[in-house]
């Protein structure tokens, strides 16, 4: 028996089970009395969050991410956790891994744990294309509380998103490309995530908005480690390119090792664009030229969005996005 | 009010008021009665986590990190966090950042969420060589539940540590640099924390041992970024040097940058060696030769010592150590 159980059976949120515990006024005669009733019923007590419960909650905050190994991840669950923190929330975080199973008992786990709120890092959360079914457990977590999607679009209400919009800037860094003269792009990619999709969907678009067809052969999965990538373009027959957009920054460094394998010139005979401006970035030798996927404005904007939620009566968007940015390094043309 | 203060109350361990709870038989009768005098005395009800109290356990484990998005940190709580949920427990993550007040409220915070057990990773937590005021927070966590450190020494009662020997590591590196005739080494760091000074003094070990002089104009701290080491190397007067060693990949990558700025051939005028192993040292150009840190194996044992703490009475070591382990690639010659 928990709070959520006890403000199911009343047929009323959390927060006004919360209020009810609290002796908050915000609450009516009528609904005070229908979740007393099923409180006594159940012999509810709610002690040991009970310092939590006066302020109307326990202050903490479930984050879910596949694999916090990952750069990306790693930075934004750093940046949501020292804004949490700063807002008097702790975090309780699980990696739940990219299989389906595990992502939905990472989310019960948390639910479990009487988090506040949940936030979901990474667009694996958003499916892969499998259709709605894939994201029910979001939809049913979001009718206990609110949940947060850190680059990934799941429609529903008590659902908030903060995305970079990764098609624009993929569709832009393929536009500049194509601006001195680069006809023959290839796009390396390594998921069907949401984001990866939407990468490759800015990729189609720059090439068509300019007039070039779309070549299935051009658009490849070359593993998941730098020297996989570098070898898998060394032993694979690939048409002629004279450039590479990358969904992510470690095969843009793959494709440089290529280069230099092959001794081909970077950027006078090939450019490579990477994606998240990392680390591994500026580690590179030329360094990579990489868009910016705006980390810290996605996580920065979450936690906004958490508070107004939880804390106010202020209405919050279902969604915000931010473009990508084009950072330039050594790996493009001036 | 919570176990910990009944625990305290009754003069017993929570484990004591845990079993009390579950009605375990393991308790005598005058424990058992105490217990309860001060549970009925302070009106003490475990409800919400009846379920984990008749298990004896919530089973969730407190990591605390100076910064989550330190490479080398997110490895470890990734491999943390994927073994403990293979052994059923949760993580409930703190950044703590490097001050010492700040490492002293996550701390707290951990434990007002009652935890069963803290992992404390990163070497900051075996204090700044201020002394055993530095650690006295973790001490007294420690009398309140197990506390595992991930490359930090801190002695005392319930304090298990698994430890890279960073030393030796680093005595290896030295020894195999002057092997080829080196004998200008370099030693780049950013931190005096436990870890960082056990490198150096593997680095001054090394040297000794080999009857070259220690110079404190070859120890250096040129910064916490890539560009910021490079910066730093090209603007400031050096003695002359053939070799560098690195307390962490970055500074090596700031060195192998500074090399290709001043035109000197790595290796052959110019060894770098860079310490974690991390996906810089194989993004960087050419790549680092680098000690692996041994992650995998320190965060495992930290979660075997873990699970047989709380959940057998083997006796575990206060203490296990592994050896770091130099990967050779094209920043040293073969």
């Amino acid at each position: 028996m928990n709070i959520y159980d006890i403000a199911s059976m009343a047929g009323v949120s959390i927060a006004t089970v919360s209020r009810v515990l609290n002796g908050s006024e915000k609450v009516s005669e009528k609904t005070r009395a229908r979740v007393m009733a099923v409180i006594e019923k159940e012999q509810y007590t709610p002690n040991l969050f009970a310092r939590g419960l006066d302020q109307g909650t326990i202050h903490s905050v479930g984050i879910v991410v596949p694999d916090i190994s990952d750069l990306y991840m790693s930075d934004c669950v750093s940046v949501l956790e020292k804004g949490l923190e700063k807002e008097g929330y702790s975090c309780i975080l699980a990696c739940s891994g990219y299989d389906q199973k595990s992502k939905v008992s990472s989310v019960q786990m948390l639910l479990d744990k009487m988090v506040d709120a949940l936030i979901l890092v990474g667009s694996t959360y958003a499916g892969k294309g499998g259709g709605p079914e894939e994201t029910g457990y979001i939809r049913a977590a979001a009718g206990k509380i609110p949940v947060f999607i850190v680059n990934g679009i799941v429609d529903g209400p008590g659902i908030y998103c903060n995305i970079c919009n990764d098609r624009q800037a993929v569709y832009e860094a393929a536009s500049f490309l194509i601006s001195h003269g680069r006809r023959n792009i290839l796009f390396l990619t390594n998921s069907r995530s949401y984001s990866a999709l939407q990468k490759l969907q800015g990729y189609k678009e720059g090439l068509i908005r300019h007039g070039i067809p779309v070549s299935e052969e051009r658009i490849l999965f070359p593993g998941d480690r730098i020297h996989a990538v570098r070898d898998y373009l060394l032993n694979t027959p690939l048409p002629a390119f004279d450039a590479v957009i990358c969904a992510e920054d470690f095969l843009a460094v793959g494709a440089v090792k290529y280069a230099h394998a092959r001794g081909i010139r970077i950027p006078e005979d090939l450019e490579i664009i990477g994606y998240n401006n990392s680390s591994l970035a500026i580690s590179c030798e030329p360094e990579l030229t990489s868009i910016n996927s705006r980390v810290e404005n996605l996580c920065t904007n979450t936690v906004d969005f958490l508070v107004r939620r939880l804390e106010t009566d202020e209405p919050i968007p279902q969604a915000a996005d931010f473009s990508g940015i084009l950072t330039f390094r050594q790996t493009t043309l001036p």
